[in-house]
């Protein structure tokens, strides 16, 4: 599948730093949230951006990897997961609903069968992918499905006003897929990719990343072919957020990225099309290892750093408000003219 | 005045802790949210948090500092910049609004004479202080009524049912004072505790620092003596501030810090009062050059790191989400019992 993915024009940028300079502060001192501004400004082509119908999208998947010995939780905990979130009862829903975001949860392959949610979309490529320590975790014709999938997601949610979406996931073991895909896209040796996940520390921790060695050695890759790096290693849920994140680029939506595992499949993404960063805003630096790793590699800055470490979309929705105040700050705040206030140069 | 401060019980912290852990996520996954959590919870002495009736209190004041050549902006700024605050117009006004915060701005000595307005309180101490350069800001007495009238707008606060205080300041010259106060109470080399302010680079920050230096220089100071240290450079807004922050700590108040300036505030009153830490969450580490070292002082973690600059308590807005966030964990989210899910002892 082809995405039309445009950079974003600078024509604008010179009449939007301008509008950002003259409001009732010192030049540059709302920092961050002046790029935040900045850069949805670039995306929507205007000097009054805001922000329509937002939405995060929780892409969930089990992985045949998880039966290794690399996590702390067992497999089932995926679907268990998702029933909390289509409960109600899980972080995500409760910053969601705190910041007015709407949720949609997505078994994009989960083994387990769901019955209908108003939460839930079925998404099921698989019953979960094949463990990588011995075979590809997904077939080509599966891969292609799932980017397919996530891109219809997407273009259901842009019909329905939406301009904003915070990627997120759910699926035991996916650490373990997210690390390699680091490795092999970032080009870092696995040791610094592999983190604890949901717990896995001291020799745990080792025998994780043993194991994953064990997985990359058994694989010939061309780590330049990103089909390759995704069906080889990737789960469900990760290869229809990548499908996801590129057609939320090439319509021109904003594109929030969560933690470690949304992280590595926009890095995919980013290896396909560099120019879906100028649509990216990254909420949260993980506390998972390598995830600050993952973001240099990127070039970028997140807006929070709380040593989360849990996924779901959690970071995007609590960087949400962040978002909004840049904008409220190009909205609602005063410039140095309407309010009256001397400029320094007088 | 003197101030009782208890430091808060530790006795229902395994019951918090438990509370936390337990909760639909790997334990510790919200990182510094749980912090937070647990934080207010010890303060509340409850395993049901919840914050009342949140004001954000803005103390301006003018600095006789302000004309010896250490600022970007002309002095007549801060009463501008009070103006715009009481219009509506300021990064404060629009960030509180977004969260419902009640916001009150304090003429706690500004050049100026303000009319009536809802958002304004009247507790003028001097019309600016002095010029510390030549002779100490303010009288014994002055620094007294400064004390008493910053808890007294406290204890009102606090008759309101409000429990939490975000606390923020204006005052044109004002990092200069704050420089300093903070070089003698952390023990620090002025050139560590100087930087630019609203925006003093290059050799207008080298001649902000020799100022300071030669400031410094004309008054023999007891360093363990915060009311000389603060009697003779502090600002009326920052004094105020710190006899607010002291009340707040008195009545069991959670205390949201902004940056640089409130931070110096904090520090004085951590010198005279260690306890406070146990009543303080630290809302930015701010862009302001010695900001970071003030926090690194302290031993604490602010929440946020996005490079403002602002004060006008800012920074404590833009965090209060992630203080609800951590609080609607608490109440909102699933057990790991109450969601059916498998824990990883399993």
């Amino acid at each position: 599948m082809n995405f039309a993915i445009q950079p974003v024009s600078s024509k604008l940028a010179p009449a939007i730093r301008k509008k950002i300079d003259t409001k009732t502060k010192p030049v540059g001192s709302l920092g961050q949230l002046e790029n935040i501004a900045l850069k949805i400004s670039l995306i929507q082509e205007t000097t009054e951006p805001k922000i329509d119908n937002p939405h995060i999208i929780v892409f969930a998947g089990d992985h045949g990897i998880a039966n290794e010995g690399v996590s702390a939780f067992p497999q089932e905990v995926t679907y268990q997961m998702v029933y909390n979130f289509i409960n109600g009862g899980a972080a995500i829903n409760v910053f969601s609903n705190q910041h007015h975001i709407k949720l949609q949860v997505v078994d994009a392959g989960v083994k387990f069968d769901f019955g209908n949610s108003p939460l839930l979309t079925h998404a099921k490529i698989g019953w979960g992918t094949k463990s990588f320590l011995h075979e590809p975790a997904m077939t080509v014709d599966e891969y292609e499905q799932a980017v397919l999938k996530g891109a219809e997601i997407v273009k259901k949610v842009h019909q329905k006003n939406c301009n904003l979406i915070g990627f997120g996931e759910m699926g035991i073991g996916n650490t373990s897929a997210a690390s390699i895909i680091m490795s092999l896209v970032c080009n870092l040796p696995l040791k610094k990719c592999v983190g604890k996940g949901t717990g896995m520390e001291g020799s745990l921790l080792s025998g994780k990343i043993k194991i994953l060695e064990q997985a990359l050695s058994h694989h010939e890759i061309d780590t330049n072919n990103i089909k390759e790096v995704l069906t080889t290693f990737g789960g469900f849920e990760m290869v229809m957020m990548y499908g996801a994140m590129l057609q939320a680029a090439e319509l021109k939506m904003a594109i929030v990225v969560d933690g470690f595992i949304a992280t590595a499949a926009f890095l995919a993404a980013h290896k396909q099309h560099p120019e879906i960063i100028d649509f990216a805003i990254f909420s949260h630096c993980s506390d998972e290892r390598g995830h600050k790793a993952m973001l240099d590699f990127l070039k970028v800055s997140p807006l929070l750093n709380l040593g989360l470490r849990l996924g779901e979309g959690a970071g995007c929705a609590l960087c949400y408000p962040l978002i909004q105040s840049a904008l409220k700050m190009m909205s609602d705040m005063a410039s140095f003219e309407s309010a009256g206030i001397s400029d320094k140069e007088d």
